[in-house]
Parts: structure tokens; C-alpha cells; sequence
């Protein structure tokens, strides 16, 4: 009955998130479970800290592997690094973003909002003039996502470090790096990022359940006099743990950390930047594929295409709930709906995560027949003709079978 | 390497959570992610979250599945239904409600400590004491443990409710039904409990990874009003997402709601009461086994016996640390060890969650055999012979297989 | 290291065979070994066999599960119908029909090899000139494939029974239904098949493991006298279990017996005339895109199409061994090779079992992609176009999601 | 449905065979299958076959790794190695051998049949009275069990060896090892062993479907000449696979080649001769438990003592099946039915595969209780005490966790 919507051959997975998990992760999942407290738990533990920290690069950051998902990892970061009434400047371009603020103001935060419209970047020119007023240094973060979920659209964090730097600002850098860590370039040392964050379902390629923080040296000692009540959440029950070499606060869930080891296990050996590598590609022929189609990209300029998801605008007389509901009914895909202010008019193609070229070809012909189906004279086979002809030059043959 | 410690045969897992997952449950949760937007994931959270009421046996609660662990669980209870400075009295019995308390001062509520010697229950006298005193109703609520994992001590809830209507005081009841929920007799509806609370890893007997609340219509009415910092723990979202019909402010597992749905199956399946009463043939069956090897249990009256968990003192001269590090290097058995003031001092065996008479037998030889590794001199086959006696007696033929 | 071969995201399967498992199947197989003379299996075996029979289309054949391969099937087929010496006609038109006559060669019997030009199906005009000279009867048994594996010919099993109906020819009919049952139209009663077999890796959709083969009552009286010595393969020692109700003359895959109670559920779930009708589709479209690419299907006629496997001419100049080889290389893609005769002349897809359309059109655009890559002049998209074209008219929606 | 059988907690598996499944080969099972002709498959096969020797303690001789059962491999080692009409000195000692005698009769050769009485060993003396006669070397091979599953007798094969070295007799010996490989002490290359067979689902303990077969190079070098018709178990194909590199002349499971290398990985982890003390751990600890009980064991004498299953002879008064239907239905314990001769009159503990201590104790407590429940008056405790005694002293420290 829990399949009673089975349809033969496979789901095609390609919402941003949760993505396609590896088979070895889910067999490294397949166990029961295990005292936490035993030997075995803290040195499993210690390695994954260690290794965890490679998907942020960095190397003096402080991960927390938290049993939570990416709304608890938001509040993670805000609450062990501000106090009330604090001043954030934070970037409102999309869905994700907004939900952000909006936990932002809930916990009590003062959140200067820098809107853009939708499908554009975090406006970086208010925020330059908001730190070159700021002599004061009333400004103690800026929040800003790595990669919008909803429109596809990719902030430039290593502006906003200049500008940080320009104006010798010591405001913190909390970045939700949701659906862009693990798949697009992040460089969390490099670019003075202070707290960072994602979840185990996205680009980790894992289930939902692990919010994955980690935490600048300046955000730890942040936390130390931030005044933000928090329990659950407080990084210090964590650090005390770490301490005695017990690790856990409270019970991890045995399996996910299994999982964890598996999925760092595969990064390792595909090479992070290979598989940035192949999000660029995956981006870049989804992007191709659309164009072909003759429909236009959610996000208004190249400088801030998304490599892990694209939402497709389509013309008026369709509504995009309808593109996303006939294509799961009729050929198993899942797409992603459009959010709030591009409710109807946009559909996401999420390739993030555990995907490969055939897999994404197999999405776009699908896409293709389903705006077919509600009435898009598309020429059947355009975009996938677009998008093999791009990878058929730029994908390389898989290391271990060479 | 994940598996380093691998030992031949079962692990023998006996510590108070997490617990022994099922087959069919693990089985269940053997899957890829899914589109959670999907009509599937919906259709599916409605039936658990109606299914999920009969744990707490309520028909009037509204229940929250949420992706924590028990101390989320205790954090969503406090902060949706209380504001800063609130009065609660609560129970120190041991160290879950130690923690449990520390949670509820650093969210900012005015605590009354009622402090009993660990192995004792809640002091009721007091609190009769303090609802007497209370004409003007300042206490907000009472916070107690149903089952203090650390001691093995139940504590008596329909003395609670009866107290609080002898006294016709309104104050919330926040129970932390981690160690008992679907597994001792628990009635949300016949004793009044306000909030009740569990987690997955606990006698539901799944991985650890969701923390289960349920608010009686008082306690929902109370978050309206209640003041507390809340987003992520945010009643209110789930509410709003319950009206919409599908159900999560943010990404559930999809594994661990298949697997909910697999555990509420088998639960169904053999019977809630009769599941109550397998737990307490093997508590029971515990305890004689304890008394033949000539240990002191923990719990220091049979009106406070856990059926759970047992913890057993041991002499002077032993380390119980020892023996719970023993168990587990030589016999691939894991126990439970004491914490804080007991540590060293008790051992646990937990018997919850998805155990059989035989499973406990086999454990039971091996904690003789641990005891006389450490230097006690326990008869050998002693307890097995009790709990055997009483277990031959009461235990009843499998119905499937009848 | 077992997985050294891993590249990112899913293996494009299309072998034909092993096919791809669903996953409710690898989930029902999930467990641990079970005693298989308790109740249990006998109950499951016994409701197993009543339900296998619907996959042969018979209700008077009795089948028999036996833990072997295709290769054991035949043997079975053959050696408990008949005696050494005796007179069988077999048809080669492909690799597994020779190597099923070099086994019946080789088990001693008598066999009128029937050749017909690889990609060409039985010469069923030979056929009735042997019958209407066997007046005397000599010829004891039909063996025929109903499909050829390895060029993808159908061969026309109505038409075998109209003959040896019209010559009023007792012999036996033993149908090699490897690579179609459950996937093409098979009808064991009203065709008059005596033996038909197949096996678990094929259209059924499981691992390799179980030779599963259908007797009629003629050849259950058969397999009385027939002298071939067997015991392993015996039918005898099934029977005899059979009358016991304990079903098993030696242990079986307890395994296996859950994961084809999933498999038939899935079967009985979408209809095995919708599963047939889907892998009409799925071969037409495959067709039409060979068709598309300008190669030659090595079926020379559309009356032996094969809708399970599609072998592809490729011109001279290319080796068909290069295109497999690459596939899996670059694009983590399985493709067939070319056996004996059309070794390097021929690839193969197979599009049989657990597949639906976006799988075929991610696997068509591969197959694009190499052909490109190995010097073919392909246009990139015209196959997925044709494909595509094809589909999107015929594919219905999914009846469990409408 | 498939489960209705569920009773809570573990089933405790103790028939000897199939028997449990180590986790790790449980994971490494739960996959998708896989082209066999790619690269990946051979280059696993070529470690397996290599590594599969260890557990026959030989360097010399040529494995085979069969998709079939015991009884499929009895069959390859007697139709490879012999021809029709050929004499063996076979001997019957228990259903087992009875069954392959059975066997070796059908496929036509002439058996010379040693009984002994069930519950002693072959007889040796007789073995030599027809060595020393033969000295026209008809005897073209002996057949022996090196353990008898039914009744729990090991027979002395280096005894066997001597006996022909001394008679300077060139018969083949050809070992039925199905319920000792991996578990008892046997040396096929020491012992002179020509062919050497056991199941996947036995000691190696994982699911079945793998007939394991070893021939010395004497037992391929007579397969050449041997007259036994055989197709399906003939290893001239496997050879000629073998040379090409391919290594399968018929679909493997893909699954169970990953399981063997999984359970191949633990064998080497724990160590072959530490696994065969673990086994001799645990038989001597049950046959002091049955001695405990005042019951008999079926082995008549300490020399033929097995240390993978021990049959309990039960009172006159007492039905055993009575005992194995009560133990499955109350307690959750699979115990081995006596068969055949002893019907009724014993009953088995199977203790082989991956089990330890901890898990025999509970199930040796489960028989005492169902002792008590049928009617024999059984001092509860007493086995597991006498038992305990012995592990106690007996059992190291798991040397993962040292």
C-alpha cells in the first residue's frame, strides 16, 4: 500500500532535493542500529568531522553534523552567532531566501532586506553602500544563499567578500550553501565565509536528516557571547562533547552516519572538483536544452546560471503546476513547482547530486514530450539534440574504467 | 573499515535506545529519496499522522513528526507552549530529566527543582504541596519523565492528572514519553497529559531521526499564545502545512516515513496491549534474574520498576564501567552504562523496542558471564534459570503462528 | 573495492538480461535465511506456484522453481520428456538456439537441425515438410526459442501449433521463453506448448537465480517413461514434494521466494497486458529509432521483430565490440555485444523488463552519443526524436497516479 | 502478506542450514544487477575463484562456483569425474548420505553401500577389508560425507586418506563438505581430497544458490575421460570460460558473487582457524547442555562428534517434531526436525555459520523452556549454566576490539 502509486522502471528524480542517492550509500544505510556510545561510534565520528570539512574547503573551520534539516542548519547558524535584536543585511531572491528572512525576523533579528526580482542576483551594489555607510559597524552579518533553490540563480560570494575586505567590515558571512555545496565551486576559507551550511539530501546525495554546519573560527568565538536563546541548536553542547571524545549530545541516528562515510567515500574517489566538474556540465546542457525549446531561463543573466538547478519560464497560456503534475502521472519525472512569486509560470529542473549525462538526456526528452503534451510546439528531440551535442564533446570517459 | 569492530555473529543490543530495528522496518526504509511535493508523500504522512495517535492512545491529540531527536522533542514541547519566565515544576530523578531541566532553564523558564534520590520517583507530596500552595495558578505547567532511562524509575502520571483536578488547577502536563511510549502503558487522553513525546529510536524500534510530539487542544491553544523564540520547532508551520494538505514546512525522510508506516504495521499487527504486555514479561523477567545473582536493582521500589530498563547496582569493589566495556570486546554484547551520579555504579540493560524472550535469555547468560569476568561471584545460569521459570510460565504462543 | 568500477550516478542497463530489478523486488529480498521446513515457506511456495502460472498463460501446466539458470531450464525441458536417441527438430537461427541444440546434442538425443540465416527466424515451411513425412512419428519433440536473444527474432509459436495440429503430430512443444515471457505475448494452453521455461534474471525482473519451467499434463506423462538419466533436474523429486505439501526436495533461495512474491505482485499490480503492451512500446520505439540513425535492424523481417531486444546492424567499418566497450566506458551504459556469427557486426539493446519510456530515451541518446564517438555519422537526436514522436502518442498515463 | 508470520523480536535460527546471514553479506547483496559481460564481473570472479580456495585449504585445486544447490553439486562431482557402471564405495550413515547414495544410484553407477547404524560413523574397517580385495582397483572412487547433517556425525577423513595410501588405491575421494567447509577443520590437498563440495547457505553462511565444487587436478584430469552424460554441471564449459577470461557459460547472480566476496572478506577478517574454533566453541558448549539435561546425543562416540549440529535424542514418550513445532511457534527458534530413521526421535540444534555465544546461550535457554513445555522434566537454567561454564572460560576477546 506504501507504493500504492508504483508505476513500472524507474522514478527520473529531478527536484532539487531530495536528490538520487548512490546504491552504496543506501547499502551502507541498510543496517540496524548501534549503541552510539560504544568505541566504535566516536572514531567513526572523528573521521567523518574530519573528512566533512573537504565539501566546504576549509581547513581551520569547526563542523557540526546536526540531526536536523537545512531549516534547523539556518537557525544553526543565526542563533549561535547573533544576539537580538542584532542587525543582519540579508538578500530576498527567491523562495529559499525569503523563508530565510523570515526566520531571520521570527528569532528576533533586525534584517535589513535587499530585494532583487526574482531571477536575479543578490544586488551586491546595496550592499556595498550599506558597508561603506556602515562606519559603525552596526551591521554584524550578512546572510546570503549560495545558490537560490527556487530561481536557479547563483550568487557571487567572492564579491561579497571584496567588498567586505574594501571596507575593512567585520561583519560575519553566514551562507546557506543548501543546494550549491558538494556541487558548485565553494570555498569557504578562501572567501572568508564564517558560517556554512547544507543539507545530507541535497548535493551530499544522501536521505533528508543532517543539517551540516560548519563554523569559522571568528563564528565560534561569535558564539560564545551570542545571546540567542538555543538548546537543541547551541553549538556549545556540541564542542563539550567533542572534548571528551564522545562527539554526540544527544543519539545520532547510526545509519546516516554510515551513509555519510559512504557518500564522503565516493566524493573521494570521483574528486570534488570532478563532480563540480560535472554539474557545469549537467547546467550547461539543461541550459542548452531550454534554449533550444525556445523558452527562456528564470535567471536574467549568465553570471548567475545555476549548475544545480534551472527553473524554465514558460509562456503565459501554461500553467507550470500542470507541466510538473502531467509528468509525474504520464512518464514517472519529477520536476520541481514554481515557488510563491513564480507560481505557474516557472517549472525546475533540479541537476544536482548523484546524476549522470543519460540520466539527464533520459529528463529532457521527457520534459520535451510533456511540454508537448500541454499544448508547447516543441520540436520533439531539439533539446536533447542540444545537450548531446554539448556533452558528446565534454564528457570525459569514468576514471575507473579507463 | 566502516566496520572495523565487526564480530562474529549478532550484536546483542541492550542499551535503553537506540533499540532493534525489525526486518520489515529496515527493509522499508531500504529506498531512494522521492519528490516529498509528489501526491504520494501527502497521501501517505496523512494516514501515518492519524495512525501515530493511537501511541500516545489519544483520539482528541494532533501529533508532529519532526526531524529531531528526543531533545528537539522536549524543546518543541516547552517552547510552543510556554513563554520566558513561566513557572514549571519538574521532577530531577535522574540524568534525561537533570538534562530535561537544564533545556527548561536555559530557554528561560523559572523552574522548581523537585529533586528525589536517583532510583526513586517523582516526589508527588511536593508537588501536591505546590499545587495547594498555587491558588493563583502561577505554576504554568509540570514538566515530568513517564520512564528516567538512567535509573529504570516509572513514575506515576494518573496520580499527576488526579492531583491536578483534585486541586482543579489548570497548569500544562509536558511528558517525556521517550522510554515508555509504545511500550508501558501510556493514555494521553484518559490522564490529561498536555504534551506527550518520544522519539523514533526508542520502543517505536526505528533508526533514531524523528522526534514525535503530540499537543492535547489545550496545549495547541496555549501556542497561540506562547511567547517563546520558535521557528524550526514552530508548531504554527506544521499547522499551516497540516490546513494546506501537504503536511511539511520543510524536507521529511522519505526513508523514515516508509519506515514509521512498516513499524505502525507490526505495532498494529501485534497488538499494542499485547506489545505492553511483552515488555513487561521481560522487565519482569529481568528483575528475577537480578535479585537470583543477588544485585540490587536501582530503582528502589517495585511501585517505580521500569519495565524498559533495569539498572542494576553493583558492589562496591566493581567498576560498572568495566562491565559494560567487557560485554561489548568480549561477547558482542552492548549494555548501557551509568551516568553522572551513578556512573560506575549501575549497569543498564534496556528492554525495549523489538526484543523476544529468547534475545533476553541470551543476554542475561552474558551478563553472568560478564560479572564473573569482573570478579563478582555470580552462580552461572542463576538468572537465566529465574527469568526462564517466569518466562516459561507467561509467555504466550505467537498468534500468527498459532 | 568491489565497486572499483563505480561511476557516478546509475548503470544504463540494457543487457538483455540481467535487467533491471524494481526496486520493491531487491526490498523484498532484503533478509535474512529462513528455515524452509517451517510453515511458512511451504504456505508461500504453495501460493507461489498457483500465481507463476499466470505468467505462462496456462491454468492446466504445473511449474517448477528451480534454483538453476536458463542453461538448467533446458535441461530440465529436455531431459524429463524424453529418452536418449529420441528424434527432436530444433531450429538454429542465433546464438542461444545453437547453444540449446549443442545441450540437447550432448545429452544424447537425435537431433534435425532447421538453420536459417542469422536474423531470419525458424523455418517453419521445413518444419511442415518434416511433419507431413513423419507419418510414423518419429519425431518426438518440437524445440523451439520464441525469442532469439541474440538477433531479436520472434518466432511465430501459433503457427508451430496450427502444423502439428493440421498433420495431427503428437510431438512434444518445448518453448525456450528465456527472453519472453512476461514481456511478449505467450500462451502456453491455447499454443499447446508442453514445456515452456524461462528465467528470473529475464522479463520477470529479478536476479539470476531460478529456472522456472511449465509442464503440461502430456508432458507430465511424459516424463514418467523418458529414460534420460536426471536426478538434480528430476520432476519426480518436485512431485513428491509437491504431495507432501513441504514443496521442496532441497533448499531453496528463501530470498528468491520473496523477491517473486514481489515481482508477481508488481506483475499482477500493472496488468501483464499492460506489461506486454509496454514492451510493444518500447520496442517499436527502439525501432524507429535505428530506423531514424539509418542502421539496419538484424531482424530481416517485421514479422519476427522482437519487442525484448533490438539487435543493430553497424556498417563494416565499425566494430559493434567498440560501441559496448565505450558505452560503458564514457557513459555508464550496458549495450549487448554481437555473438558468434555477428560478433562485431551487430550491438544489442535490450529493452526488456522493469524499463519505461525515459529510461529507453536516456539509453537512445547514448547510444547516439557513442555512435558518434566511434565515427558513425549520426545526427545527435534524430533516434530520441523518432522515439520520442512514437511515445508521446502511445504511452499511457500511470493508472495508479490518474 | 509474505510475512505473516511475523512474531516479535529475532528469529532464532538454529537449523543447520540455511543458517544466518552475516549483515555486511546482507548489505553487499541489496543491489541492482549488472551486465556480466563487462569488465567489472570477470575481474570480481577472478579474486573469487582465487580466494574460494582458502576455505578448502587446497592451492592445487580448481574451483567451480556453481548456480545450483548441494544436491546439484553432488551431481558435478560424481557425473564429472565417473562413468556410467562405475564402482563407489559409498557410505550410508544418515538421510544426507542416503540422499546422495540415492543419487549416485539413479545416474547409474554401481554403489557398494556401508551402512553404519545412525549416530556412528562410516565404517572405516570396512573400507579397508574392500581396499585391500581390490586390488584390481575396480573401487573407481569413495563417497563420503565429511559431516552428516541428520544425525551430527563427522567421519575421519584423514583415516579415509591413509587407508588408501596404504593400499597404494588410486580411487578418487569425493567429499561431501556441506555442513563443514568453513566451520570444521578440513584439508582437501593434506587429506588428498579429488573433489571437495559445499553450499553457499551453509557455514559460508549466505543465502543459498551456490553449489561450491573443488576438483584436484587427478579429478580433472579423470573428467576427461569421464562418460557421465552432462551438460549443465559439466566443467569442461566453466574451463573454456575460464581460459577465455569471461569465466560464466551462464548468467551468475550478481548478487550472490557480491555476497561471497563480503562473507570471503569476514572469513579472512575473523581467520579460518579462529571460525573453526569459534565452531568448536559452540559445539562443545551444547553437547554440555544436552548432557546437562540428562538427554543423549544421536553421535554415538566422542571420535565422531560434530561441531556444526548435534541431534538430541528426546524419551520414547516425547514426539521431537513436537519439540521444533512448539519451539517456532512460542519462541521464535528453528530447530532441525529429525528425519527419516530418526524421525521423531531426535531433534537438531544447528550451530554453524555466523553465530556466537550470546545467541547459542539464548537458544539453548529456548530449548529448555520447550523441554519443560512438552513434558520432560528439565531443571530450567541447567544447560545454560553448563554451557556458560565452558564459554566463560573458553570464548576470547574479539580481537577487533582488544
Amino acid at each position: 500500500m506504501a507504493d500504492y502509486v508504483y508505476g513500472p522502471g524507474r522514478t527520473h528524480l529531478f527536484v532539487p532535493g531530495p536528490v538520487n542517492i548512490p546504491d552504496p550509500v543506501i547499502r551502507a544505510m541498510n543496517r540496524q542500529n548501534e549503541d552510539y556510545r560504544s568505541p566504535a561510534v566516536p572514531a567513526l565520528t572523528k573521521i567523518l568531522l574530519e573528512d566533512v570539512k573537504k565539501i566546504f574547503k576549509t581547513t581551520s573551520g569547526t563542523p557540526f553534523i546536526i540531526p536536523t534539516t537545512g531549516t534547523g542548519a539556518w537557525e544553526s547558524a543565526l542563533t549561535n552567532t547573533l544576539s537580538p535584536g542584532d542587525r543582519i543585511v540579508s538578500f530576498l531572491i527567491g523562495q529559499f531566501s525569503l523563508l530565510w528572512i523570515d526566520q531571520q525576523q521570527r528569532l528576533g533579528f533586525n534584517v535589513d532586506v535587499v530585494e532583487s526580482e526574482w531571477g536575479r542576483g543578490a544586488d551586491l551594489d546595496v550592499l556595498e553602500a550599506k558597508l561603506r555607510q556602515d562606519t559603525a559597524h552596526t551591521i554584524k552579518a550578512i546572510a546570503i544563499v549560495h545558490n537560490e533553490t527556487a530561481t536557479g540563480v547563483t550568487n557571487n560570494l567572492a564579491t561579497v567578500r571584496k567588498l567586505l575586505d574594501a571596507y575593512r567590515h567585520p561583519a560575519l558571512v553566514l551562507v546557506d550553501g543548501v543546494s550549491s555545496i558538494c556541487a558548485l565551486d565553494f570555498r569557504m576559507d578562501e572567501w572568508g565565509v564564517d558560517v556554512a551550511l547544507t543539507g545530507s539530501q541535497k548535493a551530499l546525495s544522501m536521505p533528508t536528516g543532517l543539517g551540516i554546519v560548519c563554523a569559522s573560527p571568528k563564528a565560534l568565538e561569535a558564539s560564545k557571547t551570542a545571546k540567542s536563546v538555543r538548546v537543541f541548536f547551541d553549538w556549545k553542547d556540541y564542542l563539550k562533547f567533542y572534548e571528551m571524545g564522545t562527539y554526540w549530545p544527544y543519539t545520532p541516528s547510526i545509519q546516516l552516519l554510515y551513509g555519510m562515510r559512504a557518500a564522503l567515500d565516493l566524493l573521494e574517489e570521483e574528486g570534488l572538483d570532478n563532480v563540480i566538474n560535472r554539474h557545469t556540465r549537467l547546467g550547461t546542457a539543461t541550459r542548452l536544452a531550454v534554449e533550444a525549446w525556445g523558452l527562456k531561463n528564470c535567471t536574467q543573466k549568465e553570471e548567475w546560471f545555476s549548475n544545480t538547478v534551472t527553473a524554465v519560464v514558460v509562456p503565459s497560456y501554461i500553467d507550470s503546476g500542470e507541466i510538473v503534475k502531467h509528468a509525474w502521472k504520464r512518464y514517472n519525472l519529477s520536476l520541481g513547482l514554481g515557488l510563491n512569486k513564480v507560481a505557474g509560470k516557472v517549472f525546475r529542473i533540479g541537476h544536482l547530486g548523484n546524476l549522470n549525462e543519460l540520466q539527464l538526456l533520459g529528463c529532457l526528452s521527457g520534459v520535451e514530450m510533456v511540454l508537448k503534451d500541454v499544448g508547447y510546439p516543441v520540436k520533439l528531440g531539439s533539446g536533447v539534440a542540444a545537450a548531446a551535442a554539448y556533452l558528446s564533446n565534454s564528457t570525459p570517459l569514468i576514471p575507473s574504467r579507463i
